[in-house]
């Protein structure tokens, strides 16, 4: 139950204040000193508070996973370097770490039920560790994930013969570099929303993926919305939000 | 029903050919000469074939328009000029001019009944031809429509008066120019999912936009997606595509 | 025969002087005094003198046109406005406009016979003028030239049905704004070589056409190359450069 | 008092120049081979001398610091690596080395009494460096600092809460990376000067800063200003420079 | 007294709620259909609402004007052409316009006492628009300002006359296009705060001002805020915020 | 044979099926997990799967050798560091690495007999590993490949003596850095098809490459057409399929 | 005589202070309030005082033509438009507009006499306004002037016969849009100065002269030295400050 | 002598042609396999060829040197690392390393007397390794040069106490980096011709050397001219071209 039905409930009388208290939750922030955790962000915002690893010590990242441990909170990292994932890993030995998607996560003792079906999409295979990060996070938010790899546009018959699987997602997140031409195809061929996510993939001068941005905000497909380059995070989180509303159906 | 879902009754032997026929249209394409019409992109993609009506000349935006009115098709002509318009409308005097949001529309005589609910948010008053732009063709795909504007960070209170407002909505299209704050804002109170339109208002340099744009691709608050600079059409048919997710519901 | 196979047969006494003085021409530069016209182009590089009529008045067009064609030499002018066009035509009734292309054309008396075929393949109908200042400008240069028209990538059935037309060409110019996605669809599917040509056309921010220029030249389909943005004539001159090494076959 | 103020006494006859010499100093550069050193800058501009660390070998910067200590002046090092830090520390142990600001302060014998109160916020906890350089150089000229620190826009009731604290200050430092939004957010609140840092801070492409920085050229309230990139040493000397005027109240 | 101030009052009980109201006024909000004005923005932020006058029509612009004049408001339009000031003066015959800064003016019936001063200098005779926006903008805001034109670096003469005026203001505000450098030269001579505008004249090409605002951006003096490209009256608004500072000692 | 043409041969009766299968190959792609290799590209697209080293592990690109190999496939890896050549050449002692083009070729037991003839042109030393990755591509593709190296702009008698070889062949590659002037000068004095390849070779700030991309898209010779920068492969192949046009003469 | 060098005069006792007036002037600076005319830049820096039409109304330039007369300087107006010029030489009849330049100018009654000499090269037609403003700012400042035009590098034979021409000059002004490609390749035959002026012309997109100008930067020959796009004025102006050095000898 | 005094002299039969040879000298080109020196560089562009150290190998520098001393050439090498200058040294001991220009240079038996006089001038101790690298490049080239180092803007008093010695100078190079101001400054006190050479200090962000290069060609002052980024020879070049017109006098 999201912040502001709980407290509808409250205000019509179908629950005491007393009822309301643990649905809230006892502590809306937790401070770390280095930190301070958001631990309403999910009743509030629907997306649980995430740890984003780059440019975390150790020690940072290991106080705030077990603080959230504390609290039941599920966890989930993202951009962890491997070598600091193994150090994390002694400590926790229940957590995952997911090597392409560079993250780790935990879930919590009751792991939620899968939802919808979100189908992410790749162009080649140096997308891959972007795509990886977006179905590591829209698990976590609770998606059901159908991965459809390596259907870039340069051998289009790949992407045909995977077409009834695409039809079968209520949500596309598709992944390109290079020129980026993949979000328009498939909305050529589809009906669902789709989320473009850039990479920096590229052979020559690409500006750091700026090539696949520009194309994909340009797409002469209408409706196609698009997240920041190699935001696989984000991509994964829209895709969730927006596979929740069809779930519930 | 989609075209594929036609096909499908068709193998099933739950239609027949003859039947299926009229459901797929007699033709697939329309060919003016000047402009080749996609009369399948309702069926195929979810989203009415649409004219661009900029850079047209009349004579080719009234010749599209007929071909589409024949065969019974919803109208929708975007970025239309009021002199060009005025000169449609005697034509097709059935047809509504949206002066703010410089479109025409012609609904076919049997309306669709709008479902769901987006809310469209505007930081000022000079994002307002965007926003129109968006509702407009929202309501075009059936989706019902609340318009909250004016809303900006300079003064957050006007945003807080009308969170019961946002709360309501299935999906949130915000429409921002100069630093382009507002998602991130929205996206820390709410949990539906949100498309950004940045705008080319601003003050001094923004670079034709590039600031918002850039400001929404980096926002802090995840999960929100972004559509190009001024591209209130494509920001509502986003959110239209969104919303018949839980409209089905 | 170009001016250096000239030199040779005279070298190797196949041709007196006096026989090569005529194929090479009595003159190698017309001095207009507001212009200096490269007599020799056409033996020296394979593309004749051509006029680019932007930023020129109508006495500078008309002088160069006239002396032009006091030697015979086959007149192209592009990027001519329609109104400097109606009164060229006035002083040189045989000529002939091509309004969408906005060039203007007269052949010699003994117009070339047309050979081999460059297929001019357009994602748009706004991409129309661009793609027909390649077909103007690649006829001028004696290329057969194909029109492959409105077959961008949103919908892939337009340009499925076209696949043997574009089989049968020798070298395929393929024009296209906003994402420029159709040269890496096309040269995924053909064998031939490609021309790219980006446009300006886009609906929201796009750089004035660094979206498709930026798209074109990151192509995941190795060996496509880009002439710059709108620039139909260099695309339709580089075709008929690779046209005719087929056409000598 | 200021070199003006100097001479002003000594024309008006209130100070004999021997009076004066002392109060301007004995020397107005030092001559160190590899670097002069303005020692008027205090007197001239409001601000002392300051050594940037960055691409200085230890030498220099040890020459550097001995230089301004026999001669009595304050000493700030910005941008200084711990182990050389570490280094300099040993020849300097009354010395005082801040890990976070990356900066090397030693204090003259008569510390300065601190005045009137330079608020410094932040949005996020990876801002802290640039805001505790901000933080140390404004401490440097003598100004009290109040930090608020971890109040970004994605969770704006962080914010609410410090309300009263941001009033008590005479200026603010407002350090933000990603969308840059704090600085607006915070203007719509308040009535001070805002001086607005943005820094490189991001998760995907933000153009090593470029974001933040537009973001807040264009923010939609008046009167903010910025200085550049990740420039905590400028925000804090900008807001000590404003925060004198109000400290002689 | 500022918004804050006045409930602190009612809270320690020295202002009854009666006394307070028309302190806070009996609006908050006046909503004119296309536009909403934010009446206590002074009382929040020390900045009364202005209107801006570009891309507005003129029945907009003078029903705002007349909604502020019934409240007593202050009034400042900026960015407003000459053919609409003339209007608009037709039925304000007290306003005042005013050429080169493009600004209109209605002091109200007592206007302020101007406190302080504040420098506007500027570099050449081009930046003069942008340096009178900031005059009047300032001067709205209870400003006494100083004009010291046309002292650019190319004729360091000019300025080095100038300094006894300089040094008698509290904050300078620096206009400069091209390269930009006088904010610079005049941080060496001065030791107050100084905002430095940048402003988008120039002779080749400085891409609408880029090269003055990079050059500002990275000043080698400390302490040097900036404002947006030919945002002269946030410059005015800025400097007025920081002059209040030193104007109640 | 293309794969149109057999089907074509079968279509006519000319082939049988099981005469066709093998050219056909009898598989269209191997899945080796971690890639997708298009066994059908040369047949489709005219130029063979080619292997892109750089990012890929010593494993990845071992296992893609070997699946090419057993089929019988030539093989080409581009960017490929020398000490995972060296690794590479210990399991296929048979394969050749070319320091300078940074590639790894194996061709098939018949190597083709080379046809036609590709000139590739550099300005200076620098440009020689772009050069030789493009003599390596269009060696690959069965070119016969020329090369004429470092006759830069600033020396033109370098290139003047060179004009024999350069009208030899039926296409160039003309491969430059820094202003990118080589190809306009080449294609004023010669009539053959021009690739151009820009190379981030510079002194001072060429923006990666940018300096010599613009020039040469910007180039006054028309029908130059251009690939990205420091792509010598893309050059290779876009010159190897027009090579082929004339060669089958 | 350069005014240091007066003041030299004086304080060897060869002038007495009476003598040195009237060679400084009776006045610095001559105020006209809308502008400040800098009297003595001709000379503190070699340069006269020069009037930039652009943007300034027909009473503004008028009255510093006449206040410049009444001094006896000579006159120099840049970027004077044709109507413009026709009325200011209706109140001038002895000054003469130059409608390529777009320049006016009136020596002074004994005008000087022309030495050395700056041969002014450019590419093409188009180039002409550009370089025809270098010629007549050379001129005024009294340098004999070679016009070389319409030679750039697409045939290379036209600069060939020029040779002994460029060789004449002491130093080369060198005008070029497009690739720019010019000041490289007549770097590399000649040894004087070059300064180079990229031109905002061009066909695709050249970024308004910035392909040009990144060519000039980014040459190949070193000691090219490069002004603003556009800029005939500075290169000019440039060329004949150098040729001074040469023409004492 | 140059080369086309010397033909001009074997056409007038001054010279023999026997005479001639050696100051042609005996080669034109010196092909190592590697790389292709141009040995007359020196006779025809007033500029001897000079080897560019960055991305060579010890083995190709060594050899380059080599040859060019066998010639009796005169050596240079820019842009030369440390340890490979030490290595260098063991075999050249003559030769000389210069740690701040980071350039290698041998004099020929003879050294050239040198003559004229460059100002070398620089805004701050950063700027100092592009400095030093145009006054060993001026210098190779036979020009006398003075130093005047760290008299930024920041403080103007220092620059106005070296004025006499600039003065003393034919031309000047000025090196800054930042906001790039110290040209304009310096070139309104002087009436020199100036090179500005921009370099890529900064504190914030500024694009790596963008600011200072934009500023310098957009300075107010006219007649500078500008070099690219970092690129100390190329200026040294530049001044020391222009130094020796004055030179002859």
């Amino acid at each position: 139950m999201q912040i502001h039905d709980v407290l509808q409930e409250v205000a019509a009388g179908r629950l005491s204040p007393e009822q309301a208290l643990p649905l809230l939750g006892s502590e809306r922030e937790a401070d770390l000193g280095f930190a301070r955790l958001d631990l309403h962000r999910l009743q509030r915002c629907g997306v649980p508070e995430v740890v984003f690893g780059e440019g975390k010590t150790l020690a940072q990242i290991s106080g705030i996973v077990r603080a959230l441990r504390e609290r039941e909170h599920p966890i989930l990292v993202t951009r962890l370097a491997p070598d600091m994932a193994a150090q994390l890993l002694q400590e926790l030995p229940e957590a995952r770490y997911h090597d392409a998607a560079r993250c780790l996560t935990l879930a919590p003792s009751e792991p939620p039920v899968l939802v919808g079906c979100i189908g992410v999409v790749t162009a080649g295979t140096s997308d891959l560790p972007v795509a990886e990060e977006a179905c590591i996070s829209a698990g976590h938010m609770g998606a059901r994930v159908e991965r459809i790899y390596d259907v870039g546009v340069a051998g289009l018959h790949r992407l045909m013969t995977r077409m009834e699987q695409l039809r079968a997602c209520r949500v596309l997140v598709v992944v390109a570099g290079m020129e980026g031409a993949l979000p328009s195809v498939v909305g050529g061929l589809t009906d669902q929303p789709i989320v473009a996510v850039p990479t920096s993939v590229g052979y020559g001068m690409n500006f750091g993926g700026l090539s696949a941005l520009l194309a994909m905000l340009n797409s002469c497909v209408p409706g196609i919305t698009v997240v920041n380059v190699d935001n696989g995070f984000g991509g994964g989180v829209a895709a969730a939000l927006i596979n929740r509303l069809g779930a519930s159906a």
